[in-house]
């Protein structure tokens, strides 16, 4: 008999079918007992009123791997309005050990590290695999706007001859006999990329080797990038922005509808028009109301991005708010200058509900201005010359972004940790699972 | 005026627009001069007959960087029907100096090494172009045709506390102050996940520190992974490969139907059924007609598949081949063997006009097993501990394949160095650009 899937039950009524997964939890009650199952869709249960397969069931440990053959009966009180009554049982595999926690629970009982130290099992958790459908979903959501806007899907080198942004925290290895470095961003390719399809997008894995331990830093994330040519300035970017983020919400509607309701969440709404405001606006505004002194900081810190998040939502109603113009100093070298006021930037970060999700900007496109911000900086254009060639030979102004996706799902499941959204975290105590 | 794609000047004719790229090139002939200029969709034709626009663009360098404003005019001998009449040009930006190569010529007269060394030049090119307009494409198509059969997607880590295949040709770095690797492949966690979804795919790169300089061989590649549980046996795998390959040729078409017209290449067709050959009897024909002595080789050699892949044609009209049954010794020790024969394996490769496009085949899933199959080799199950914990707590059988996207598209493309379709490739010599 070929499987169906748990959610294929309800179009089964009144036949016997197979289901095939995992025992989720049996329970034996004195009249009746049951047995749920887990599949890659979801749960089933099944009645079991003999004694032998009672027996049977009872000797297994959960998450056995089973067959179970039974009849769909509709049953209004039960999961979903049906169960199979009258099973028969076939053991596939067991478990060499029994779980260390229970997967029926609303949430895991356990700490996070012991959570993530046997993650083949927590991922199990249906509130845990609902995480990583709202990531799969987002990140098909987050390509198909781009490529309906002409953008082409780019697959570049993540092993590279120089560190790709600032010469920090970039893992070093040996590569043949000399030394290379992992990406930290795709981010010089995909500007060589505009001289070639104006517009293109990675969704790839970048490299960190931050010693943060925080729970919003990783040392390996999904960078979804995108960079665009011809545009005026950083707000075509941020144009561009917005119905990305609309399609990566769509998405997760409608093809994760069951994560959706499983974590029991509201999706964000994307505002017609993203509030924005000045980066010096914004440390005034907070300079304000907590009487801080900001004035002459170079960047936001997490608690200003907060403050802002609340204000977003309190004076725009918006989840999201753009702060532009950030000063120079804390921008990488390839950062286009605000040409009214040349400390500051064309820059942008997006917060989204208070936290750092995208960071973009408008980027230098004239081979001339790389050569002076690299004099500027003290720092050779020798180890860039692969990057600088594409500026030698013609390009138009550009920019682009890149979201932190295990950022965007932690925002959106509402869970603090940023490894509570990624499979398998890296930081810099763990390297495994 | 806002700028229109080249590809979209038929439906204005009449009409005054605005066009934007780089100048392909500038052909003055005696009566009247063309300007050819390329954006990201295609080439346009402009007609430049006074005498200060020529001056202007004679002294410009190809891949200036141009919008051209102009009346869309229909004219049959134009290329694509429609050129622009009376245009005026504004300069956006100029090279640095020149560029070394035509891009305008049907292929660039250049060598491989200095087609490589400028690649921010060479992919401008309309044909190096089209070779990444079919891997966007190819991939999508591989996604789309797993997404309908209900496989999620899965971001993995690339640094890994164990060498994942072998131990072998393995990248190793500092991870704060320990050793990690960069992965060879998603296979561990895929299969991890398969405890999870059942039914997963991961589009991401995978690095190899092979020491080999050949045609086929990159330091880094792009790898189509799926891995998919309750299965019979590999022949499952390789019944899920046909459509994810038919929707692979779809999305070419479908997607950049351009791309295939510039190459003027047919696209494969995927048979009913992909025919499929035991290893042994595979040797056993090449051996008939080479007089070569094969029996008791564990592998296939590279002209051995070359073979293989004449005689599918030739036998099946068939591109492609699966090979099934490899011999357990070079197969990894995760590989289930054939239940009937357990010195050969549940394994395939599938060859694509001669070539080794996929690697497949059922996994084993029991705890016990993979104690053993480590125990045969001599290997401590130590170092696998996080793998390993998935089989701990019930796994159906499964398998998965693995699928290199740049050999696809060099077969596609038929160009016979995967280099040419890798956007910047990384070999035991070349770490930049």
């Amino acid at each position: 008999m070929a499987r169906i899937w748990s959610s294929e039950l309800v179009q089964h009524v009144g036949q016997r079918v197979r289901l095939s997964g995992w025992l989720h939890r049996f329970r034996q009650l004195s009249e009746v007992s049951f047995l749920i199952l887990r599949d890659a869709q979801g749960l089933a249960q099944a009645v079991i009123e003999d004694a032998p397969t009672i027996d049977q069931l009872a000797a297994l440990a959960n998450e056995s791997v089973l067959h179970v053959d039974g009849m769909v009966v509709a049953v209004p009180q039960a999961p979903g309005g049906v169960e199979l009554h009258e099973p028969s049982v076939t053991v596939i595999s067991t478990p060499h050990e029994p779980p260390p926690f229970d997967l029926y629970r609303p949430t895991i009982k356990a700490l996070l590290p012991t959570i993530l130290d046997y993650a083949s099992l927590s991922l199990r958790h249906p509130r845990r695999r609902a995480y990583f459908r709202l990531m799969a979903a987002s990140a098909e959501g987050y390509r198909a706007a781009l490529r309906q806007a002409h953008f082409v899907e780019i697959f570049t080198p993540k092993l590279v001859e120089s560190a790709t942004e600032s010469g920090a925290n970039v893992f070093e290895l040996d590569y043949f006999g000399r030394p290379a470095f992992l990406a930290q961003s795709p981010q010089f390719y995909k500007q060589i990329m505009v001289g070639v399809f104006e517009r293109v997008f990675e969704t790839g894995p970048v490299f960190r080797a931050e010693p943060h331990d925080t729970p919003r830093h990783l040392n390996q994330y999904l960078s979804l990038d995108f960079e665009m040519g011809f545009i005026d300035d950083h707000f075509d970017v941020m144009r561009q922005l917005r119905p990305v983020l609309v399609s990566m919400v769509q998405a997760m509607q409608e093809h994760a509808p069951e994560a959706v309701q499983q974590l029991g969440i509201p999706l964000p709404e994307v505002p017609a028009e993203i509030p924005w405001i000045d980066f010096q606006a914004a440390q005034e505004l907070i300079e304000h109301d907590t009487h801080e002194q900001l004035r002459g900081e170079p960047d936001l810190a997490p608690a200003h991005e907060r403050w802002l998040g609340e204000w977003a939502k309190r004076e725009h109603n918006s989840d999201f708010l753009f702060v532009t113009g950030y000063p120079m100093a804390k921008r990488p070298f390839y950062t286009y200058p605000d040409p009214k006021r040349p400390e500051f930037t064309n820059s942008f970060d997006l917060l989204f509900r208070g936290l750092e999700l995208v960071t973009g900007g408008q980027r230098l496109h004239l081979y001339q201005d790389y050569l002076a911000a690299l004099e500027e900086r003290g720092q050779s254009p020798e180890p860039f010359a692969g990057y600088l060639q594409a500026f030698k030979y013609g390009m138009p102004p550009h920019g682009g972004s890149a979201l932190g996706l295990e950022r965007w799902v932690a925002r959106i499941a509402e869970v603090a940790n940023v490894r509570e959204t990624t499979l398998f975290p890296r930081d810099i105590t763990r390297l495994s699972p």
